[in-house]
Order: C-alpha cells, then structure tokens, then sequence
C-alpha cells in the first residue's frame, strides 16, 4: 500500500508540524522534539502531562486543551518518548501546583515517564503518576492465560476526567488518588481484522488469516490472544461486551467507548455501536455517556475496542459532559 | 476484506440508530427513514437540510448542530434519498421561516431534491437551494478535457458558513444568495492511492494500479483523470494546490480543508498537511483557517482531497470560527 509520506526519517516531525499547522489558535510543538502543549498554559492549577509512541494519532496531542491534557510527548512510531524530552515537558508545562503523568501501562513507557519523574525531582519539580492499564486482554504461556492489562484506548476517559478536575482545582494528591479510582472501574478490549502496517518500514505489523478475528491485539501490532471466524458484528459484541462485564460486580452504568483501530469505516463502527447499545439494554445496564470514531488508532490497523468506565460517582459523568476545546474529544 | 456488518440490507439503517445512540443528546433518527434531525430545532430560523447516499461518513449528520444544518437525509450507500424522504425532512425541519436545501451537484441528487422542492412549494411550504460544485476535476472525452464540477467535500464549509448565518438571522433569499457567493470561491481536487471497498457489494469500487495516484476520483468510486507514479506526499501537494490556484485570480487569503476518504492514516493526512502550509506560504498564500480529518468519506477508499475557500468577506472567517456542537466539525 502506498504510504503518502516523503522521507522515512521525517515522518514524525512533519506529522507535528502538520498537526500544529492545523489547530495553530491552541497548539504548539517545541521544535526539535516530540513536545506538544497547550498554547495559553493555565495558570495555578496541576499540569497533566501525557504521550507515548507515535502512530496512535489522534493520541495523544488530540486530547490537549481545556480541561483535558496540558502537553503531550510523541516518540518514534511504537516507541515511547525518551526521559529526556519527557523531562523537559514537565519543566515547561510545570505552573507551579505540580505535574501529574499520566502513563499507559508498557514497561518501555512506564521506565522512561518514571526516570523523567525522577529527575524532575532531583530538580525540586513536584511530580507524581497514574498508570493506566484499562486492557482485560489476557496472554497464553503453555495454555495457562494470565492478564496483560496494558494501557490502551480507555486513556481518553482517564485524560477527560482527570483533566477536568485539575480545572477545577483538585491538587496532585487528590489527582493521583482520582486516577486510580478510575483506572479500577476501567476496562478495554480491542480486536483486529487486519493488521495494519508499520509506518517506517511499510510492511504488516502481524500475520492474520482471511476472515477471521483476532482477540485480545494490542495497540502497538502486538498479536492477539485468540482468532475466531468473525460471525457478525452484533456477536462481536456480545463476546466484547460479555468478557468486559466479567470484569464488573453488579455495576449497571457505564460510560461506553467504541473505538476504530484505524482503517474501520466509521459505518462499521457506527453499526458495531447500534449493537452494543441494544446489547447493554437487554443486560439492564445503562450507557450513560458514549463516544465512538478514532480516538486511539494503531497506524491502519482495521480493528476495534470497546472501553467501558463504570461510573462510580455521579460527578465522573459530569466530568466526561464537560466542554472541552480538545479536538479529539467529541 | 472482512466487514464488521450485520446483514447486508441492515447496512444504513444500523448506521443511523448507531450515530443516533452516540450522539442522543443532540441527533433523532425519524425511524424507518434515512432522516437525522437537530433534537432541539430552533424557532425563528431559516432550516438548514442537506442529504446524500451513504458511505461518505462522518457526512452528513456529523454537520447537524447549533450554526450548522437542522436535518440531514442519507439514502442507500453512493445513491440519494428519494424525493419523499427529502420532502417529509422539509417538512419536519421547517420552522416557519422557511428551508434551504444544500444540494452536491450529481444528476441524481439534483432530481430528488429539486422534485422534493417542487412537492413542497406545492404545499404551501417556502423552500429554495443552493448547488455546491467545489470539485475541480475533469472528464476526458477522445482527447478533449471538460469540467465535471461534482459537490465533494468542500461542502462542509457551505454547511458552516450558510449554518451560521441561517443562526444570525439571514432569510432565504439572503442565504441562496451568500450560498452562491461562497460556492463559487470554492475549490476542490481529490486523489485516490486505493479504491476502496462498495460496502454493499465487498467488490472494489474501482480497479486501480499499486504505487501509483489517481486525479480527480469522485466520492462514490468515480475513477480519476490520469494515473500518476506517487512520489512524494510534497510532490502530491504540490500539484494539487497549484491545480487549485489556477481556478483563481490573486486571491491571497484561504481556508483550507485537508480531507480523508477513508483510509488515509491521520499520520499521513497531518504530513500532507504540513506540506500544503510551508508550499502555500512559498507562495504568499495565508491558510487563515484550517481543518484536517475525515469529514467526506468513500467508504474505506484510501485518498485525500484538498479545499481551498478563497475568504472574499471577512465575516466568512468569523462564520468558520463560530464554535458549533455539529460533531464532525473539528
């Protein structure tokens, strides 16, 4: 498939350039680096910092703006931001009430955001951290299955809810115990019926057969746990919406995200999320507050997950409803 | 390529209660019909509808909302809704004050709108239209180059520009007459790198070369004008903004639309737009206004289209800016 890029080597910074061109009235990148921030910074509230590798576009810059992330930090395509540009993100976002990072649950992100985190330190910065691993894909060594929990598209929720309660004052403590609070009542599974490629050397992040889908694929081209012939999109549901439940008590109100991988028309998406909308109403559970389109892709893998938050506290659906000029969040 | 579909003839309405499941708190799907309508319609406005096959997603119900358009009808994929359907939307969205009809400029669209528009004057209801031709492309016949000026996705800044002027007060005559004024400084060129997939068919859209870019494709699988070798992402922009310069004089002031069909990686789409800022600022050309994503669709077709709007009147930039709930507009 024809890439429509120009230098391999340039394809991050010109996806930067590219992105702050377009929403230039709210965004500017720090040039020479991966950093992306907010350009009228707010003042005596916590900084919230995220990012990550690239190729996850709209992730993580779409989710700067008001009352959602106040920088984001790109690394290479699949390959997380270095500590370095990590700590300098934190330097020039820091307003004086403390940075929190918010992290998605990979070792490679969870060692460069923590170095960062220590060096800010080191440097009198007050930073601290929530990890998210909202994935309930699980994976198989010699037939016994144990959890990933990696951190995938359910991100967007914790960037949406954290986000607004730094605008309305909460310091990094309350932030960081808000953040776990969430990531527990979070859940994400995504598959994949292709996928998709690899930006940087144009060939198949994995191998999958025709016809088939596969369970459990992770947002970095990482294989998935299971593949089964793909029936339809109502028993796609049914087994996503099954298995993230399990994962639940009695909860009976969710926030429902249907999230594209990359290359799924939004009619499938739209229809996968009729069906998820018929199947929580026959399970009397009520979607209180529903997303669905591109929030956290994995380049042009055609796939799809379903996040579900269950809304604990009745201000975490205040949160989600609040406006925000983040452009990603709709 | 696997379609997370349900059953084939369930395709667009399954669509429509999806997007009506997200969007609740602002759309209604009228049931049994291909009508999206504003959930709170306003009084004391001129209605605002347009409409067209399906496929072309996140068009045209992701265009409902506050300062845009008050209903949208979506017919079967690629062919328009019938002229009842487009009557009875009329008939619903009109507040008294009239309806304007936001038409693409495809024979087939013409016909249903125009008759609905007959049917309804008939009735006693006040109705008129404005035509969007954006697209520059050409058709060849033995050698000899003619205009085909088809309604592609420059449509969304009539929808916006005529939307908040419909919000302001404007009446009828006053919005044919801005809509033709807006129309005719508006030009489009679309490009296609695969053909994407008929949805209701599974079958190609059209048969297209690797490696190579197509002109001048259409947005229901109409193939370009000539294949080229792609070179780069540059070289692309490069001859797509000049093919749109040359349809003006010295215009020098422009809102830019970069458009996924389907596929395109954001990646992709943000590189190409990083290319069409720095050519036109070589060329002394101001992109005063923005926007890049996916908001005219061709099923999963992997292309881009670019939109220049030349900005005659200074209060067409104030009508771009002016925040709206539609949820494509981004």
């Amino acid at each position: 498939m024809t890439r429509m890029i120009n230098k391999q080597k340039d394809i991050v910074s010109q996806v930067l350039n590219g992105v702050t061109y377009i929403y230039k009235d709210r965004l500017t990148r720090i040039p020479k680096t991966g950093i992306v921030l907010k350009k009228k910074l707010v003042k005596n509230k916590v900084a919230l910092i995220s990012g990550g590798g690239s190729g996850h576009e709209p992730a993580h810059f779409g989710y700067i703006g008001n009352g959602m992330l106040d920088g984001t930090i790109s690394g290479p395509v699949f390959t997380p931001p270095s500590a370095k540009e990590i700590l300098e993100a934190i330097q020039l976002a820091d307003q004086g009430c403390g940075t929190l990072l918010i992290i998605k649950n990979f070792e490679a992100d969870r060692t460069n955001f923590l170095e960062a985190q220590k060096q800010a330190k080191l440097l009198g910065y007050k930073v601290d951290h929530v990890i998210v691993d909202d994935d309930c894909s699980v994976v198989s060594d010699r037939g016994e299955y144990s959890p990933r929990r990696r951190g995938v598209a359910g991100s967007v929720f914790v960037h949406k809810i954290l986000g607004q309660a730094a605008k309305e004052g909460r310091n990094l403590e309350e932030l960081v115990k808000l953040g776990k609070e969430v990531v527990s009542s979070l859940n994400t599974l995504g598959v994949a019926f292709s996928s998709g490629t690899d930006m940087e050397t144009n060939e198949p992040l994995f191998n999958m057969n025709q016809h088939v889908v596969s369970f459990g694929i992770g947002i970095h081209g990482e294989q998935g746990y299971r593949e089964e012939v793909f029936y339809s999109s109502e028993h796609l549901a049914n087994e996503l919406i099954n298995k993230l439940l399990n994962q639940y008590q009695d909860d009976d109100r969710f926030a429902v995200l249907v999230n594209g991988t990359g290359s799924s028309t939004l009619m499938e998406q739209y229809i996968f999320a009729n069906d998820v909308d018929r199947l929580l109403k026959l399970q009397q559970k009520e979607s209180a507050f529903q997303l669905c389109g591109e929030f956290m892709t994995s380049t042009d893998m055609k796939g799809i997950s379903l996040s579900l938050l269950s809304l604990k506290e009745e201000y975490w659906l205040d949160y989600l409803q609040a406006d925000t000029d983040a452009f990603a969040w709709r």
